[in-house]
């Protein structure tokens, strides 16, 4: 894989509480594969965000407290740089021209915007999923800009189950005739059945079939829903597919997809060591808090355990704090009930 | 849905052993979605089974003892009639026309191979995967037909995330552009990039991060590995997902596939009751023996304990065997070490 690099990239990120004059109260979120910079809502922007129960004041990430910062992933498609953006050497879309994208360079373009903000020093970097792998990526790379990491339903490294599944989204998106090699039109529908696919196959692993099987059990699809070919729909739990895949459209570009998806692969937490524990050994944080869910098919709770174990090695203050949540790898994002108090209780 | 009916199918079987004079001593087998009968090498076709180690002379389904007989599933592709078979009203190929296929009639159709045959009872009637549902459904539909009962790796109905993963298996045939709504040309290559994708989704739910883990790890796919696009094949957990995928291509049909696949879904051991146990209550069977596996992701543990919870009320003496073989779903067809002891142990 050849490694290239880009010129002035654009990282887009929103904030919400005041950087105090110390600068020592800010809090960084790096997000998951999808999630756009609007982690909650602001007086620029009152649309309710991703994690609009979890920021904000009073809520556990304190904005009356904090000063929160949540960036747009390098390489995504929400305002920063990424495969759809416009290559300004050829002022065409970057497309497959794009260099190989890491979780390294998610965590190094995030440095450049807190360089902007004038702070020197993180009071925390908190991630979920592939947010998780960013901020320990910031962490083990950047060992003087974080005092504390928050990783929830993430790992220091994927294992080849986790590798499999993203691995046949991106050939799916690959396989669909209007992928084109990646040259689709940006304005037109690109490969749309491609990414509906994958999207489904990204819902199955992220919810549990212990939800599904309380939520949906063997209930019939109404007859209602549209019934587009032979075999179509039968069951609700199909139905409820569908439409997570049909919002899903049109919100995401498909070679942003792909870059994202691969850069969690890659990622390995051990690349500092011949163990996770010496891989860690240069950390400088002061504590740590691991989250992790029992149901999580894709990032399954002993990886956090592994995690939260490697990071007591180096790290003084380890929680390691495994929820009963029933909804899987999602549960971060539906399940507050018992995520705002596990984070609010670190903070 | 409409059902509809078959004028004279062909069902495809293979024996093993000699039907004893008082006729009592047959063992029915019923296959998961996509085997043919020919579970083990016999005089007539010396190829390896594809349960090779578990039929034969001294094997735990002993052909010196019993009368093995194995059935190609109705709606399969390797003899028996099926999506891909001539309709004789037409001269060809009933594709779409074939009609809805469950595995109640899989069950049935087996019924009249056991009358041709003069068998009026069966000794046992043993299944895996969907299999064991089949096999499920001719005790309960032809309660006097068999004595024993050995289900493997099956459930008594499909939850919702076994259904989400069949039910995207099949989308992912459909939307190729090749399906053509069925009417591909059996002789051609058909939806071929379809049939891989749905293997290798299969594959994953087949087999367990476990054993992935301890297998790949994040080992690297060697240079040979051919490179047909970028974001193709990094490491070798993917090489191993394409090298099934392409085996798999060509030895099934695509139309069959949808139609099996699909009356899994349909299966709900409780349409005779409103609870398993009171479904099974006609149940005439002298014992069963179910058998499941710890890292079994498509037919959870618990639904093998359930299934064996719920005969038990019926059904004098119940074995519940779990295993804790690594590979998931298909431990049946590889791990011989545990499951050859397990099975030899109720014949």
């Amino acid at each position: 894989m050849q490694r290239g690099h880009l010129m002035s990239p654009t990282v887009a990120f929103e904030t919400w509480g005041t950087l105090n004059s110390a600068a020592d109260n800010a809090v960084l979120i790096f997000t998951g594969l999808s999630p756009s910079a609007h982690a909650a809502s602001s007086a620029l922007d009152p649309a309710a965000g991703w994690w609009e129960d979890m920021i904000g004041p009073g809520k556990p990430l304190d904005s009356e407290r904090y000063f929160i910062i949540c960036i747009n992933s390098l390489g995504s498609c929400f305002g920063s740089t990424g495969a759809a953006s416009i290559n300004p050497d050829t002022e065409k879309p970057y497309r497959l021209s794009f260099p190989v994208l890491t979780v390294e360079d998610i965590a190094n373009s995030a440095c450049h915007v807190l360089d902007r903000l004038g702070i020197a020093q993180l009071h925390t970097v908190v991630g979920a999923s592939m947010g998780g792998m960013t901020a320990l990526a910031l962490a083990l790379n950047h060992t003087s800009r974080c005092r504390r990491l928050v990783s929830i339903s993430s790992a220091a490294r994927a294992l080849p189950h986790a590798i499999a599944l993203r691995s046949l989204q991106r050939e799916i998106i690959r396989r669909d005739p209007l992928w084109q090699q990646g040259q689709y039109d940006a304005k037109g529908d690109g490969p749309v059945t491609g990414m509906r696919l994958a999207r489904k196959l990204g819902m199955i692993s992220y919810r549990s079939g212990e939800e599904w099987a309380d939520r949906f059990g063997r209930e019939r699809a109404p007859d209602s829903v549209e019934q587009d070919s032979p075999f179509g729909i039968d069951f609700e739990v199909e139905s409820y597919l569908e439409s997570h895949a049909n919002r899903f459209i049109g919100s995401f570009d498909a070679n942003c997809y792909l870059y994202l998806s691969r850069a969690m692969d890659l990622f390995d937490g051990l690349d500092h060591g011949g163990s996770l524990a010496a891989s860690f050994s240069d950390l400088q944080l002061q504590s740590a808090l691991v989250i992790g869910v029992r149901t999580d098919a894709l990032f399954p709770l002993s990886q956090q355990q592994e995690l939260a174990d490697a990071l007591a090695e180096s790290v003084a203050d380890v929680h390691f704090v495994p929820l009963d949540s029933v909804q899987g790898h999602d549960s971060f994002l539906v399940d507050m009930d018992r995520f705002r108090p596990a984070i609010a209780a670190y903070f």
